[in-house]
């Protein structure tokens, strides 16, 4: 008998059974597409036992049997569920482990536990590579049936700096793909933001793409520390394969997208959180799409660029990747509380440490600030986090000036320069606004010097 | 027999009804809440028939019947069309006139229309006054219904300043709705700006209420001429009735919101339009909620405020307000294309020029524009904003840079530029966000120099 069964065995299936297998566990594996199977069975392994019938495949497994779904989002995943449901006992558990909507986790979890079976979903990043080698993992659902598959889930999980495993309970039903959605939504932010900072360095710095690579390079030793600082680096000193050029030169520059910093974005709206580091970031990759290009007067390097350009886009950088974790982090703690679920903020900072696209030496801190904390309101709330705004905030706003001189766009580190202004803003501009709803729309206010709601005859009304 | 019937007889239907009777129509009003209908009694007009039951009230009515219905958006409604469908007959209209979201509009006109009943959904703006005196109406139906309702909204509908009715055939199901909604958005938009714009002359300009309010009294006798900046100057002079003070500085400072700016950002979303100031403008009001009031640094005013703080104000909030335009232009082109409506843009741009929030001297610059070229794909394209852009920009960016060195937060001003920025720009960094995901995901990548799609062998996979 297997200990652990995949069903899907395209690239990331394929390689999270081989995962499982490389760490002791035996797997059983099982997919509708006949061609994956027999890529299975090509190994000739005891531990990694090919099934051709999902009726095969579920009576290989012991009890209670634990099998992950790695199949594409969507319908397929329903279908896969309906005909488990039959061959399967009380106590069983399913994991999907595709990118869904939390909000068809949560449905589906209602549905099984119903009939006695345990559903997680679970956020698994770290593309194929992560994988095999050791991904982060976010898996949400039953918290006793937890422990069944928490041996597994440790072993293959990616390991912090300090040897922990990116993966613990994060909480029911769909938090876990919850947790995924906002890992994603951050990745966009980050993506952005380096994005800027690269279009910053390359024409007001008129540095060269091996320049850029080095400094890229030297940030990644520094606090800055991350998978995607050092992509950045290597990605830009990629010599191209059809060209004498850099690769970096001759791609499109039209972002893709496929949907999670959407799914993120329409919760935000949902109970009210201001994310608006990653609103812009999923809106310039809409933007990025459909550009007319034909501006006459493109952005324009000045005579001369500051001699510590270098070091406050470092600075700059940092703090506005810090404001795109915050948002983050805020949209959980609002949706923890919209929806009831415990979440644990250092717990999940533990889980992203290693394996998965966001990972970065910040996210030490991020744990660190949760742990001391873990009622903390907003990250900036945070000692740690409240020094880096003091000290990186005046390199955040010259990098910002500059960019406006020269026409350069920054609409994710501008929404991260506003959000800092913002959010312990006691002098906000709003009431205003208020008054203005009052005129119109005899909407009402409230007042800052006592209770109550008021209304106020304007004077068309006298 | 009566001509026109409405139900739902709170301020908003009650002055609609009189409007209507006021322009020399027959109207019959019923209400689920008899004091309402009493309150219509108490007219003792013929022209003003009150009903005390939903049979009453549509016998009365000549045919085919044209009912307004006026009543919170949401059940109510498909409460009150399920107790009407058995009392009508084929070819009667039903306009519901209620803020409703565009999705329920389309699914009750295709349930309608196949009984053979009309249903319009109807946006009405410009409040309690607007209702009696003219409001600016935006129904979308069946084209050949609307020939049938069009002589009552005509004549209830504002008029434009060159006498044109503020209301227009807008296409088929849900476009009336949605077209209300970004009208909505674009407020959100205009507001907010207009509220970064007093942030940024209270403190920076140093003005007291009596000069920001004369300030935009002049501004309301230039091309920015508009009924919000109107009544901002209105409401910067208004005292307080419960102390000596002006009323504005003792209004709580958080923003409210009903829900149609989140229900356009939701659509923009799906549709992959970057309508940036309009995100800003609805995270500004959730921020404005969640502020924690205790900046040990708010911000300060420079020793010295530019001498033409004012001029560089008035161009900044001009071009901005135009970019919140354009983006709702923007999106109602994508939802046209996406939802099969032959949207006609001129005509939109005039049913808001009088009656609503929105109304504006720069709508009949708008109208122009789409009158001129149908298929404008953006505001920014047309000859009158390209010309603006290029003269106003300037000033938007002297105006960000002088709000980054106070510490004052402008998120919508900065996305208009970040978005006039971008989309006209050739050379969008994103390029390198798809290396960074074809690096990580193997997502692919097309090129600039050659069709196709392509993968790079990255460093890490050699």
């Amino acid at each position: 008998m297997q200990q652990f069964g995949v069903i899907g065995l395209s690239v990331m299936g394929k390689n999270l059974a081989l995962n499982a297998k490389n760490h002791g566990f035996s797997v059983a594996g099982y997919s509708i597409d006949k061609p994956e199977v027999d890529a299975l069975a090509k190994y000739e392994d005891k531990d990694l036992k090919p099934t051709y019938t999902l009726e095969d495949f579920v009576n290989s497994l012991e009890r209670p049997r634990k099998i992950l779904v790695q199949i594409m989002a969507g319908a397929p995943v329903d279908e896969v569920i309906q005909r488990l449901i039959p061959l399967l006992d009380k106590e069983d558990i399913i994991i999907d482990g595709g990118n869904s909507n939390f909000h068809d986790t949560v449905r589906r979890s209602r549905e099984l536990e119903a009939k006695g079976i345990h559903f997680f979903g679970m956020g698994v990043s770290g593309g194929e590579e992560g994988a095999l080698n050791g991904p982060a993992l976010m898996p949400g659902g039953d918290e006793k049936a937890y422990e069944e598959v928490a041996p597994i889930l440790e072993a293959m999980a990616a390991k912090t700096p300090s040897g922990q495993p990116c993966v613990g309970y994060i909480g029911p039903e769909g938090s876990g793909h919850y947790v995924k959605m906002v890992h994603n939504g951050i990745e966009y932010g980050i993506m952005q933001i380096i994005c800027e900072v690269y279009d910053i360095l390359r024409t007001i710095g008129g540095y060269s793409n091996e320049e850029m690579s080095d400094i890229f390079s030297k940030w990644d030793e520094s606090a800055l520390k991350s998978y995607l600082i050092e992509i950045t680096a290597k990605v830009l000193k990629q010599k191209d394969d059809l060209t004498p050029d850099y690769v970096v030169d001759h791609i499109l520059n039209e972002a893709s997208y496929k949907g999670t910093g959407n799914w993120m974005l329409e919760d935000a709206i949902k109970l009210g959180v201001p994310i608006t580091v990653i609103a812009e970031a999923v809106m310039a990759r809409f933007m990025s799409k459909a550009t007319f290009r034909d501006d006459p007067e493109p952005a324009t390097a000045p005579e001369k660029a500051p001699e510590d350009l270098v070091e406050k886009l470092g600075k700059a950088l940092y703090l506005a990747t810090a404001v795109s974790y915050a948002q983050g982090f805020e949209q959980m703690t609002a949706a923890a509380k919209a929806y009831n679920w415990g979440l644990h903020y250092d717990t999940i900072a533990q889980n992203w440490e290693a394996g998965c696209i966001i990972r970065s030496e910040m996210l030490q801190d991020i744990k660190s600030a949760y742990r001391a904390d873990e009622n903390l309101q907003n990250l900036f709330k945070a000692p740690f986090f409240d020094k880096v705004k003091k000290e990186d905030i005046g390199a955040l706003r010259d990098i910002i000036k500059l960019a406006t001189d020269a026409g350069i766009p920054t609409p994710t580190l501008s929404a991260a320069l506003n959000y800092l202004e913002s959010i312990f803003n006691p002098n906000l501009p709003q009431n205003l606004l208020q008054a203005q709803r009052d005129y119109f729309g005899a909407h009402t206010y409230q007042r800052n010097d006592r209770p109550g709601t008021f209304h106020t005859e304007w004077y068309e009304e006298k």
